[in-house]
């Protein structure tokens, strides 16, 4: 794992949130994205070498949507940056922990990505991600 | 803000939980500290710029015992990076935002921390945080 790549956030309004983030962390939201797969739309601010992802809904059957049921808005997963995402996911399976996917998918910003089940990791959603280019 | 100098995450054995991290992040624990104040035993480890910090409670009179009582284990804030905190509250007060308490208080790790209502941050507890050596 080399560095926290993004930490997700879901919330309601993606818009009022982007306006809210934005003066948070004084800095401009500099890319917007929709995941057509995870029904979420997504923003972008860098903090550090670090991003914050902000995740809207953009259907009910939004896996961000039914977070915000149960739990209400708030910090959704912790993204580590990876090198190699195969070899991580080997890693760690072996380590014990369960994956939610056998192969990295596509992501948000150019990336393939994997989860974690939160249940080997304290209640933490933990996203792995490796830049395509790469 | 300058950077994420931390994410806090609440964990039910601390002992345990720094095991889980240790694999998961590929790095050892650095450093642990009672924070009595507040009743949490604290661990970090160390990923790019940023740390993990794990929170356990050392009372049930401690917010960490409340937070997991209700909610289960997991993210619990995240935490940024200021140059000098007393303006970074009083920027982020004529904003709106609404702080938790009016002057910064000692925290763990040797730095004066403050934290946002997370009403105003889409459910997401902020805490700000300045090295005491600055």
């Amino acid at each position: 794992m080399n560095k926290i790549e993004h930490i997700g956030i879901a919330v309601s309004n993606l818009e009022e949130a982007i306006k809210t983030w934005e003066t948070l962390l004084s800095t401009p939201c500099y890319k917007k994205e929709t995941v057509a797969s995870e029904k979420v739309d997504t923003a972008f601010f860098k903090t550090g070498e670090s991003k914050i992802e902000l995740l809207g809904a953009t259907s009910e059957e939004s896996v961000i949507h039914s977070f915000i049921e149960k739990r209400g808005q708030g910090l959704h997963h912790v993204a580590f940056e990876v090198d190699d995402i195969r070899a991580e996911m080997q890693r760690l399976r072996d380590a014990g922990f369960r994956l939610l996917q056998e192969e990295p998918k596509r992501g948000a910003d150019n990336k393939l990505v994997a989860f974690l089940h939160p249940k080997n990791s304290n209640g933490v959603l933990v996203e792995l991600c490796q830049s395509v280019s790469k």
